[in-house]
């Protein structure tokens, strides 16, 4: 009989293969944005559909699942092994109940459910896009029911898809948080004066490009195991163990657009880039929730970002690449402003979650079967103008605006208010710990980094969510966080 | 049964499989030479060695050996499969007979000199790398007696390895050709006055990028389905059937190095962007012979880029970008310069043959048997005096220079005159059908793409190169040509 170290070593070659091609996979999608010749499209399709087809294979192997079970029935594992079979053994299950047919079918409708989306946002006719998400939901519901039965979750079939990207949450935790995040957030909403839109604000692409590197140098991104790229729409990933790459854009009449995307991602990119590579053999070194993903680029973005000291700050490394950068009051009043728009991406901090809590809503009741797929854009519509007062022009800035339903992801988007509300935690506790204000204002970002790295980062996914936060920042009232972080703005 | 047309879909699926994941292994190349993050090293290592395992495995998939066997049986393929299927059948027979056991001895042996080689390089021992070149040799003659046994090839063991890179060619054949060009190159080079070590030309690497880009874009290199990068040691490759990659390299005080390093690769890679695309489920989507694939690269680089109307022309594009661009005279003393160099890569025209030409020798030698390799920096250096009157000062710019032995590639230099010589035929032949001077004066190169297009590049493979040449430019004496071309400037 095997030893529980060959069967481990068997694990983690198995794990290090695995890595090994969605590595691959990530370079092939960080090209295809960042600067892959227009006409190879077809080519990255067929050779992203070869990867995929590969890693199927790979991490739906019986031969994984049989040395699964293995491992599971040993009595010698160390604490570390044990919290890797559990969660790879959950991982497992999840992907070995969808079988090989329905898998086919799910990513056939994805496609023509992304294809009608394009379509529609171009001639405005939503028709042909209601008609393909009929049918996506159809299957995102059979993907959900075969989960919960192979699973044994007894929840509501939403909360099997959220636990695709924060496990052990619920929608009843999350309504609870939207219950009382929302009316706090109108109240904010209420109390400021509408600004007027800033004046346009020139400048080139390149000094754009070498304000943003000297930006994400500061903070802490390690270009030894990363680099900065610029594409359409920001993002980070991970190529390789000690591979980490982010992005950026550059608006051409909007230098703050680049500045706010470069902290994000770059808090994505330090987050990846702190998680120790001793974990990679055991399948740990991802994060253990989207959501605490989301709270490391909200956490530089917003939380340090858009503070006061921050802001005064970076009029260093602006006036050293910038042509014509505003004074310290209009600068502070551009990276603050808030304004109702019927876009979550172009939304400011406040009413940024106000357009999650209304995506919640919606995405619940479409799962559920309450909503029906042709009265989505009413819904939309009208909710809108519950949450925000705001009617949209049209279904591309609308019920049209995001990619995500039209892809397959639903239960993605309370992630991000997750992140929002740990982010603000994370500053609260930091600042009981470090003169936070200090060192922003000094531009010294490594102690704050290092508390990450160690209280966060390295740890990987070691722990679930919960038990990281309360050892990292004790029991908190995230909510309540979130509500005096942006009462000071 | 199956029919025909069914085993040949079984084919052309294989072969679009293995090109797929072919591309990527290009694509994980390419960014490893122009940004890999530096600690991602280790990564790509792990990355390659998974691509290069699964691509043995499907070359050598029996299923594919019984297909060919039952694809070569058949009386019903079109002239262009049976093209296909002895060319595949060909390779087929080549790699099988290769085991895998000795596959690995040969990469290990490979990377031990490698190491070897550049450990020389740094500290100028050269005993560690002829002991690792000795086990190098002896696989690499072991792996040519296996492929000779396998397919009956009955000449030199040599000339199994030329055909790695040149298929048809014979040693014999080249020993004719060296025997007729070494004395015509030098009695070029004792006619040639020494000119003086031209002066330093410093541009940014900003303006060269922009210079190249120009130029790549006018001679016809087509960016919708390519780009041009920066690495070390400027190189082409395909990442897909639409996606084909040239660099350049810019040095800070010769912009000329980067103009005729651009004009190679751009050479290279339109060749490869006019191969037919329907091509490549036949696996006939590649040059013919290594040798033809460099005729591409020298043509644009010497034929067209060091002709008098060339440099005329060149003027323009180098006053668009660069700062201070010589007058007509000294630019076009500066581009054909001639100089006994020590170091193939910084050859001129003339004395780059004869590079190549004491490399043949040695390599020959080497692999019979006769020179043993303790004996091989002392042969290097006597050769060198004999051939161009020079003795390198020490191992670094004497055997140590190139990568290819250290690197396994035995029989690949002469590709290198192969090019050079068909080069020049082909603008000697070129100047009866077109106005070349005129076009190229007028910096209208179309015509000139369009014709090799036509009677080279859209062809692939689909004839062996003997065949290509006497189809586009007749027979024709091409040492004549080279030294003729060679005697105008």
């Amino acid at each position: 009989m095997a030893t529980t170290a060959e069967l481990w070593e068997r694990f983690e070659r198995a794990n290090r293969e695995i890595a090994t091609w969605g590595w691959l996979q990530a370079l092939a999608g960080w090209d295809q944005q960042t600067g892959m010749p227009p006409g190879a499209a077809g080519d990255r399709q067929e050779q992203e559909a070869a990867l995929t087809r590969l890693l199927h294979e790979r991490t739906t192997d019986p031969a994984l699942g049989e040395l699964l079970v293995a491992l599971e029935g040993r009595d010698d594992p160390t604490e570390l092994q044990r919290v890797a079979i559990e969660q790879a053994t959950w991982g497992w299950r999840r992907s070995v109940a969808v079988d090989a047919g329905l898998a086919e079918r799910l990513a056939r409708v994805r496609s023509e459910t992304m294809t009608a989306w394009l379509g529609a946002r171009q001639t405005g006719d939503h028709g042909p896009w209601l008609a393909a998400m009929e049918g996506q939901l159809a299957l995102v519901r059979e993907r959900a029911s075969a989960i919960a039965a192979a699973t044994g979750h007894d929840g509501p079939l939403y909360d099997v898809l959220l636990e695709d990207y924060d496990r052990g949450v619920r929608s009843a935790d999350l309504t609870a948080l939207f219950d009382r995040l929302v009316p706090g957030l109108r109240g904010i909403l209420d109390a400021v004066e509408p600004s007027p839109e800033p004046e346009a604000w020139a400048e080139s692409a390149d000094a754009q490009r070498a304000l943003c590197e000297e930006l994400s140098r500061a903070v802490g991104f390690d270009f030894s195991i990363g680099r900065l790229d610029r594409s359409e729409h920001p993002f980070t990933t991970r190529c390789g163990l000690r591979d980490v790459r982010i992005t950026t854009r550059f608006l051409p009449d909007d230098p703050l657009g680049a500045v706010f995307a470069t902290l994000h991602e770059a808090g994505h990119g330090m987050y990846e880039q702190g998680m120790a590579p001793s974990l990679a053999g055991a399948g740990l070194m991802h994060a253990p929730s989207t959501g605490l993903h989301e709270s490391q680029s909200r956490f530089w973005e917003n939380a340090i970002g858009r503070s006061p000291a921050f802001v005064r700050w970076l009029r260093g490394p602006l006036s050293r690449h910038l042509a014509a950068v505003p004074d310290a009051e209009a600068l502070w009043t551009r990276v603050n402003r808030v304004a109702r728009t019927p876009i979550r991406v172009e939304a400011d901090q406040v009413t940024y979650n106000l357009h999650i809590a209304l995506r919640f809503q919606l995405e619940q009741a479409l799962i559920s079967g309450e909503l029906a797929v042709a009265d989505l854009p009413a819904a939309w519509d009208d909710a809108m103008e519950r949450t925000l007062g705001l009617r949209p022009a049209d279904a591309a800035t609308g019920v049209l605006q995001d990619i995500h339903w039209s892809f397959q992801l639903f239960g993605y988007f309370p992630s991000y208010t997750l992140g929002n509300v740990w982010a603000a935690s994370f500053l609260l506790h930091l600042e009981t710990e470090l003169p936070v204000d200090e060192l922003v204002g000094a531009g010294d970002f490594a102690p704050i980094l290092g508390w990450f790295r160690e209280h966060v980062h390295q740890r990987g996914a070691t722990v679930r969510v919960d038990r990281l936060l309360k050892d990292a920042i004790g029991e908190r009232d995230h909510v309540a966080d979130l509500l005096t972080v942006l009462g000071r703005s």
